[in-house]
């Protein structure tokens, strides 16, 4: 076993983005497992925009991370000493081990990776929250059907390759909006997307959605809010669905974007929705099978952006809300 | 056959609010019907918030009114002259007079009033568009439950109340915003809402609401738009709906509100949902039916506010967008 657990806790809440100066870096011993637990050895950590709400005085729908706790985080662990039925040594596992080297969970908190789906990569990928959040969003809430447009925003990011790609599978036409030539790019020649629109050069982005979806758009789905929102609003078709999914312009700005185009839902009878993928718990092992079974025909994949070293996870955080990230941004902590 | 036909076109296109410098008062010779066409005398002209829409630049999706074109109106009428079946001379009708004392129009333009589900009077009011949409509004797009926290705002106004009483028959806490001490009486007092709230003394809006409705909104009917679905918004349950029916305070507004609290529906899983009651014109007969029911056991009333003489259409068309009416509008022209 080992003996020091390196971990990051929160030093302050940030106001504006979050970066290296919110968290202080300490080392622990490693607590070992009681009856029911095990010790972890964290592998890969998820970096997620949710991740700077639960830094935020008032989080909203989940307990906030308090000062001096270790920064809560999703990620891939190894088993390194167990002490709870059905969790051996090696076992890969997936859990919320937060940003540290170690941690000693309950079992109940700890689910066991079915390596007959996908890889440890897979599964902190498209089998992990953003693809099953992805599939969700389109199945649930948007209800797409095949010949209608589907536009994405935040599209070269984690959720957002995954929504395009399911619904290229499902015979929509999609476009993506991303920021810079690079994630266009990659949008149209690897992610399966019919078109990308890049909204740091475009100086009206509601005309430019328009030449992109010369009908209109059937579904949004939204990870970014704010202007992109409401120019995506203006272009509704009748009976538009916009999903809510996330508002990553929005988590850490000053001042929030109001958005002025509602009054288009009247006439094109469109509806706006929210939703949190934790409600769909019960339902995660049908989105992964169908997922599985698209990354081993090779019609679906998502890309990772992997940095490595556990005192990265601060910048991690911070390129998110810049947006310097292409696909799903990942920590390794450990090999 | 009378000979002289008042009429009212339009003049100018408004910015802001109408008013009567925008209409032209014209007599012309009254048209004798054709084969297949009624001669109709105005009696009762509705008075919508939509109206003020259709004599803009850009109406949406609904055609404009034209320069010169007599202004276009919902009312009910009496036939004079019929040249088509299922007509007859003394019939009561509903249709599209417009603004002008007769109207000779296509029959399948002419729909006769059922008076055993309710008089003149009823068929503009509860039984007309405004109740219809009412009906529509809870039962197929906020699909309200017995228990549920009902918000209606514009609760004074035409659908407002029939949104109010049905929600109340069915069980739900409801609960008004309107301007000013009497129309707040009003709907405590006469129209079964549970609580009202005078959003004209409120300096916070936003807390008013989280006061009267201490458990959040399940159901929030907005008629209004801008600064109180924000406000409203803010107070939604988990699982709330939203339904834009109307936005009186952006229509004729210079500089569109912008909504900021969009992110609310991530957390609380919440739907904004845009309608157009005419999609549901097959079903009319069901939503009549039910409200002709309630209105016979005197649960469910709708207040007219009369003014008369068709001269002042174009001050009621004012009053709607100043909130100088209680109730629903309508002008009657004759007896």
């Amino acid at each position: 076993m080992p003996n020091a657990n390196r971990r990051l806790v929160l030093k302050s809440r940030p106001t504006g983005f979050a970066g290296p100066q919110h968290f202080a870096e300490e080392t622990v011993p490693v607590r070992a497992p009681e009856d029911g637990e095990a010790l972890l050895e964290s592998l890969l950590i998820s970096v997620d925009p949710a991740m700077r709400v639960w830094i935020s005085e008032n989080p909203g729908y989940v307990p906030r991370v308090e000062i001096g706790e270790v920064m809560r985080a999703f990620g891939i662990a190894r088993v390194l000493e167990s002490r709870a039925d059905g969790l051996a040594v090696g076992d890969l596992v997936q859990a919320r081990p937060g940003w540290q080297s170690y941690a000693t969970l309950p079992a109940k908190e700890i689910e066991k990776l079915d390596l007959s789906l996908g890889s440890a990569e897979d599964w902190i990928g498209p089998l992990g929250l953003t693809g099953v959040t992805a599939y969700f969003s389109l199945r649930d809430i948007a209800r797409s059907r095949p010949g209608e447009t589907v536009l994405v925003s935040g599209a070269a990011g984690a959720v957002g390759q995954m929504v395009g790609q399911i619904a290229r599978i499902d015979a929509c036409r999609v476009v993506g909006i991303a920021g810079g030539a690079e994630k266009c790019a990659y949008l149209t020649e690897q992610a399966s997307f019919h078109a990308a629109i890049d909204y740091k050069t475009e100086t009206n982005l509601a005309a430019a959605i328009a030449r992109a979806c010369p009908d209109g758009i059937d579904v949004f789905h939204d990870n970014v809010g704010g202007a992109i929102l409401d120019a995506a609003i203006a272009n509704l078709r009748v009976g538009g669905r916009v999903v809510v999914c996330g508002r990553i312009s929005q988590t850490a700005a000053d001042e929030l974007y109001g958005v002025r185009n509602l009054g288009t839902l009247i006439g094109k009878r469109g509806r706006l929705e929210g939703f949190v993928v934790f409600d769909y718990e019960a339902r995660y092992g049908e989105a992964r099978a169908w997922i599985a079974a698209r990354i081993k025909t090779g019609e679906l994949r998502q890309k990772l952006h992997v940095i490595d070293g556990l005192e990265r996870l601060p910048e991690g955080l911070g390129m998110l809300f810049r947006g310097e990230n292409l696909g799903k941004l990942v920590v390794r902590v450990s090999q």
